[in-house]
């Protein structure tokens, strides 16, 4: 019965981008649940998690400055959640910042809210659950991207080809399966991923000579990543959606919770270059073999040694969103990162 | 007999601003004693503490760039200590850096030591024991803020209207009772604060719209605390008291260990906005629901919703020094901040 | 045997520095070994590591930029390695890049591996393995510094009198003895080194008035070490070896794993200054009192107070490379940081 009615929700999740008015405001209007299922994160390790529209990350939701944004939340799971729309600032309608016991009261089980303000001002914006962040953010993967176009790119902007999302964060294996627990100080993470995935279970990015590449990097979880590309100078250009006066490069940003970096880099140097967190600890699942955040820039026409750990990976060029990221405007589920719901995932144990 | 003796001395306590020589440079004399009380940071949590003036944080001390301060200084307590006035250079005054072993002998239980210097640069500096930081720092309180104003503010600075102070930490409730003990590697810190409260036992800031706020955040304790403010952009406009060439914005600013950042916000958008760190686990006491660094911007006219948790809440306006900062310069003790003699706490159990 | 085996192979690694080509670009030679040996941190506390030519850190690696570099590198140990070079951007030579799975097969055992490759970028880099970095980098000591002249200083590089090298991290005595094991998600780092060793086994740094000092900070372990210096005012001029556009000044740079921070710093103010990890707990030896990153900066003329821990101290001035850094280019193995040969370690216990 409630797998019916969260595939019935799930239908409903339409993507309504709707006339532009006047000048660069559109009226865009989406629908969003939250439903109880388990994803897979690193190979053996499953979490349940409460997931947007049945999915961790959440979809993107991808608008321009300016826009007037409603979202509707249902909440289908058995805690209670709000949205808040880290970044947008809020003015004038400070009653949609989803923070509970200030601006509203909690999304209560089978309720339903809607969230409705303008995004006025742009940057990579995140949205995520208000309500016991240590639990739901921390370890219940309660966090999407929010893309917001400026209305006035810079020039390096404008030459950006390709754009990618990476959100960090960290899990607590030993409360898996235990929703309602989690994220005290004495709780110890054991894995860490990019997208909720870790190595082996991330994906590269392909590129070719000329790209520029453009890296969102979100601190979604609990810890510290150190990003570190290898073979490329990172230009970091924008400190939580703000353009810097002065972009600076790096080799390794530091990107701590809450926090967003966005870099842009010159593709230009064509081989197989990894990029991970230099966090040592975070390069394991568990402490065994390689794990975490990782991912390889794989340049078009390099061929694959054979001693190439992902020379027989089956790409998904959207692990990244870079595929909805250059669909326009709306909001985009991401059928990669869709978990299963609990039920069916009880049955198969 | 121990009660009266720390009274008699608190009672010396006294703020001396004397003349100001020629040009900016006033002579500041001040008096501090270090005590042994118990300060109560969390509901049902209570630290003992080794505390300047009784209190913690420490009293503001604010003098202007260039002023001679004099602070004496008496050990109350039952260990040895020091006071390090972090970020004054201590030009041709090296021996008053308060560093055990290598700038004077620690100041011995019942003992007294005078410092005296220059304050030769402005900014949001603070002052900490120096012996056993790991214990004394990390978990007794041995800190407070020293805001030296500069002869030449910038243009940004002359706006500031309302100032306010939040120093973060940590605490490791293990051992909360056993002087000598605490800040080893393997310790868990399980609740987090500014100005030594975690929520709900924090304050919210009153602002109204015109305000030009700063705030002053300082890393006090042993972890990064990730604060972000709703609603607002803040601009950060000085790095360990120093101005930085180009301010820029964040949502989310990084404090670690020993660190300050300043930055100034225009209030401009009314309603409730919370203030809180976005390590997850820190926005609790000790695993519990809401805790932790927690404020929130209240705007003058705007009425409290039912669901408002502080909607009853007794407001203390100098609860982030903001009364204090207002009054000129000199040494403000802090009635809040005040803890309770230990005797006495003994007596009560 | 073994200890023979390895002497002999120390004999093999020279310096060849030989004839520069055609404008900069000189073509230099290196020979490395990769040696099971222990080291002693702190007092009592004794570590097996891998150690580039026998030593922690490793040899200082000083090329001028477009120098085409080539390191013979022969795995001695009993666990497979790689070398990445943290910042090189191989441009062309994406196979030298060191990591194992992507760009080559790690080095077995017994086996050797050349790497060759133009240093396309200038600044403070550094080498360290890529095979299991939560042991072979967090706790075996892997790292070492390679920093790379420009062809264009800037005015202020100019000025420099005095280079120091720092390199912080953190180790795990609970694994010390282990090979194969530690950088696990539940291990506790439980001491804290600059240069591989902890206070009191740490060097001061000799300076005069008027010396321009530039600090080299490397975040080599898997901590962030929050170095503050008193007395001066540090300008944070280099991140990752990219110039900054902007310099700033701070007075506590916060370092995270993989990141490097120069700082360049006019001693102006005779005395004796500390300079100190400002996490609190890593300022102990495992907890006890005070251990961890310290230094102490003596101007010349400073006469030693009887209180000073250090008045007795025998100095050695290449502890943090100095006298290697102003030799010009090459390899410079230092005899400070040589291990002890595990069979011979063995024996004497």
């Amino acid at each position: 019965m409630r797998v019916s009615m969260t595939k019935a929700v799930r239908a409903l999740v339409v993507c309504l981008a709707l006339l532009p008015g006047l000048g660069w405001a559109a009226q865009r209007e989406f629908n969003m649940t939250i439903d109880e299922v388990t994803i897979e994160v690193a190979p053996g390790f499953v979490n349940k998690v409460f997931a947007f529209n049945g999915q961790v990350p959440g979809p993107l939701i991808h608008v321009k400055q300016g826009d007037e944004v409603t979202v509707h939340v249902t909440n289908n799971t058995t805690l209670p959640h709000t949205m808040h729309w880290h970044g947008v600032n809020q003015i004038g309608s400070w009653h949609n910042d989803g923070v509970p016991g200030i601006t509203q009261d909690a999304i209560q089980p089978g309720e339903s809210f809607t969230y409705k303000f303008t995004v006025d001002r742009p940057g990579s914006l995140w949205y995520h659950c208000h309500v016991n962040v240590w639990e739901h953010v921390a370890t219940r993967g309660m966090w999407g991207p929010l893309i917001i176009d400026p209305k006035n790119p810079s020039d390096l902007e404008k030459k950006v080809t390709k754009d990618a999302i990476l959100m960090m964060n960290t899990w607590e294996s030993a409360y898996a399966n235990t929703y309602g627990k989690g994220g005290a100080p004495q709780d110890v993470s054991d894995y860490f991923s990019v997208n909720a995935k870790s190595f082996p279970y991330t994906q590269p990015i392909r590129v070719k000579k000329g790209d520029v590449l453009r890296l969102r990097f979100f601190g979604a979880g609990d810890e510290f990543h150190e990003m570190h590309m290898h073979g490329h100078d990172m230009l970091i250009t924008h400190k939580d959606g703000y353009p810097l006066a002065h972009p600076y490069y790096v080799d390794t940003i530091s990107v701590g919770p809450g926090e967003r970096y966005d870099a842009i880099v010159e593709m230009k140097n064509p081989g197989l270059f990894i990029m991970h967190d230099h966090v040592d600890k975070h390069m394991t699942n568990n402490g065994a073999m390689l794990g975490g955040p990782v991912t390889v820039f794989e340049y078009e026409g390099i061929k694959f040694d054979p001693f190439y750990a992902w020379k027989d990976k089956v790409y998904d060029p959207n692990f990244f969103y870079s595929e909805s990221l250059a669909q326009g405007y709306g909001l985009f589920n991401n059928p990669t990162f869709q978990g299963k719901p609990i039920e069916q995932a009880r049955r198969r144990r």
